[in-house]
């Protein structure tokens, strides 16, 4: 018993000795996780900063006397303002700063007039109308909430109308100085949006614009990593060592739901002005489209690597037979996400290595085509161990489809968002109008949606690529047969 | 000219006679499109309903003399709190609104904490000591917004702490009452907050949980409907019209991009008390996993709807032997798929009649691969001709493969969810005992991470289905084999 409780006391002790380093190692570890997570993205770090330094700069209100005695306890108005306004992205806070305003402008006025209105029914009447008007509006503005084209714009700028609406209507019933509130009230608002937006746009800003061209072309080489880590994987017999090729097939995942991030940030990149490369009216949309046919090939992905996770043996000859074409499907697809990729990266167009990586991987499927006649199974057997084969080599054909599509895509947009030419030193303009004039039907890239944009740019230069063209197999790179007059 | 200025004239007044009407035809057509709108969900009248009877309660706080005279203007919080707080949900108002409450409580301290530190420092020192503790603050809490974890929570709570700590540290610079001013700011919010989600819970509530309940069996149906539809729209020669089909064919198309409203109202739920069916730990995240498997059918019918939208013509010699193992594939797993939603609907298990399904289905495969043995193509033409067709099947049974994945996974979840069990007319609880004895390993359903819910659950009732065992393919048939014992 004696000897027990020493024990049991010199194992506490002991714990109690170990506790300051074990502490010490917790507290350690978290902030190095911090630390990381902070180097992940130093952006954050830096929007913390910027958030800081807007809440100071609003603290004036209150630290500076001439300052205060204008604007009084409104000054926290001010305050309030700066925080909930502070938004990652540049377009949010401008998004929110402008919703804000507008929408504290139109619900300030609206009170005060109906305070003015309410006042004509007399002492117990007041209190009712103000009542009725408080209760329909605030009703009739969260409804409209729930529209879709409300939501996605003036989601925000709806809910400070109920706000601002019911604080003028209601306090309007105990103070006559309502007309001086909802000015305060106006004024504060306004320096503190304005501070939040001027500090957001100067000093290193976020813009959702270029997150969104940066996460869509990120998008792209995720999928053409993990086209070409499936190679690897699905034929293990090449050099590459399996664990490391996996790594890049399970990269294409992130893509399946990123819709809702892409949505969001096509939504704030909207109400950004004119940055860096992007123009005002840069064709933001278009990003969507691009990302949802990604998306489509990261459908097609998912499924196909749902086949090298499979434990179906497939005959060791079927395979020899389809490998090669299929090994230059994927990795002359994925060459061609990578050309497109860096394409939409640098802004600068590059029809010809797109082109030339997309007519091999058509030509492959051509190959494999013929391969698969050739290997027509020989007993009954054979044909239901191929099938897993077959349907692998299937799937591929579509992806390698939808990145004709992807290329399609990006080839129409990178007319709308001004892309630079990259200029063929094989091609005098001369010659390339000469060949125009017996080409036969000319169709400029730039139509339809895009007419402002069109007539404003000064110069329209017809320029003509002279690529080789492929001698086989033609109608199929519908991608190298379109699109031959590029207008900048 | 002078006819010109007549007919020009006519028509103006044309116009103008036509103003009238046209408007009123507009104003109609608007009319109509709001009403539609709200009776598509009328939770969304009663929604906007609920706020404007939260807002006329609180602004009692201001039309009641003695109300007002114990809280003046800081009444205007309660209404900023109950705008703000009114969520369509109740977990939604109860994480908004807790999290407000106990962020004010925890900021509102600190601040006055940091306020009399400050005034330790000097008439100079105070503005320059209160500075660096809203900046700091501010910096790090806004940090603290970017970790996932505090982001998915406690957002709002971190929003409302830089808010409320701000406003108490810098308005403490110019009021004595900084005291009282906390204590109004905070009983306010309360009351406001109260509102919120007493009107929420007790009037008409909308619950999270019986949301994302009822969208996941939704769902399921929806996948249902698509896989019944894909059979008349694949092998059009059935009875059914193409354009009927082909609506059902296109539901489950919305599975594609649900994933961020399912983890919302997952995240919300866990707010939840428990309601109705619902306990209050119910099993939410598992919806989640029922989710992501019916998310990746949904990736399959996209693959297989593209097969069907392509103009690839399979011989027909070669679609008549598989139209029928497919078709039966389909029809059954759809069946399988809409007793799985009936019983995650109805909370009540229906193992029987899901797992009939399943093993017809299952059945279908091996005719199918029967079927495919047989049509073993003659010439080397066919077997490129049939591609299309093979792929088609092989997703098919993927498909298949899922639905029994689905299954499992809802069988194991409605141990967890406390799902009533169906009785089985046809067994004696002696009989099943006797049975049970003679099988030999008795492995209940639920096992690992309930362990709690199980150990809480008073009686543990084995009951054992007497089901006629399939004759043939019974090792396929796992949702069969397996669950033959379970523990309500």
């Amino acid at each position: 018993m004696d000897l027990n409780a020493q024990v049991k006391k010199a194992g506490f002790l002991q714990r109690l000795k170990e506790f300051p380093s074990k502490l010490k190692e917790g507290v350690i570890k978290r902030i190095k996780n911090v630390q990381k997570f902070g180097k992940d993205d130093p952006r954050r770090i830096i929007h913390s900063l910027k958030v800081g330094l807007s809440l100071t700069l609003v603290s004036m209100l209150y630290y500076v006397r001439p300052l205060y005695n204008s604007f009084g306890v409104s000054g926290m108005w001010a305050i309030l303002t700066v925080v909930v306004v502070s938004e990652f992205t540049v377009g949010g806070t401008l998004s929110k700063g402008l919703n804000r305003g507008f929408a504290t402008l139109i619900a300030g006025a609206l009170g005060v007039g109906a305070v003015h209105l309410a006042r004509f029914c007399g002492d117990k009447g007041e209190p009712i109308v103000l009542g009725i008007f408080v209760f329909s509006l605030g009703a009739a503005a969260t409804f409209s909430r729930f529209f879709p084209r409300i939501k996605q714009r003036y989601d925000y700028g709806a809910l400070i109308f109920i706000l601002t609406f019911s604080m003028v209507a209601v306090s309007g019933y105990r103070t006559d100085e309502i007309l001086v509130m909802a000015y305060q009230r106006l004024s504060t608002i306004l320096i503190g949006g304005t501070i939040c937006i001027l500090v957001s746009i100067f000093v290193f800003p976020v813009w959702a614009g270029e997150d969104l061209h940066k996460m869509v072309a990120n998008n792209i080489i995720k999928l053409a990593n993990s086209l070409e880590g499936f190679e690897g994987e699905y034929f293990p017999s090449s050099d590459k060592t399996s664990k490391e090729t996996n790594s890049c097939v399970q990269q294409y995942k992130s893509i399946l739901t990123s819709k809702s991030t892409e949505d969001t940030l096509a939504n704030l990149a909207r109400w950004e002005p004119g940055h860096g490369r992007f123009r005002l009216r840069h064709p933001w949309t278009k990003y969507l489209k691009i990302a949802g046919l990604v998306r489509q090939c990261a459908f097609h992905l998912e499924i196909l690597n749902g086949y090298v996770l499979s434990d179906v043996k497939i005959p060791q000859d079927f395979i020899s037979k389809i490998q090669e074409p299929c090994s230059i499907m994927s990795r002359e697809a994925g060459e061609a996400l990578k050309a497109i990729a860096k394409s939409i990266k640098t802004m600068k167009r590059d029809n010809v290595s797109v082109n030339k990586h997309i007519e091999k991987s058509q030509n492959a499927i051509q190959t494999l085509r013929i391969a698969l006649k050739t290997s027509s199974p020989e007993t009954d057997k054979d044909l239901l161990e191929i099938i897993p084969g077959v349907t692998m080599a299937s799937i591929l054909i579509e992806i390698v489809n939808y990145v004709e599509k992807i290329s399609e895509a990006v080839e129409e947009f990178s007319g709308l968002a001004h892309f630079k030419e990259t200029p063929d030193p094989k091609v005098s303009p001369e010659l390339g109008q000469h060949q125009l004039l017996h080409r036969g039907s000319v169709k400029p890239v730039l139509e339809g949606d895009n007419e402002e944009e069109n007539n404003s740019s000064p110069h329209v230069v017809i320029n003509v690529h002279d690529e080789q063209l492929p001698t086989t197999n033609e109608k199929k790179v519908a991608g190298v047969e379109k699109t031959r007059v590029d207008v900048v």
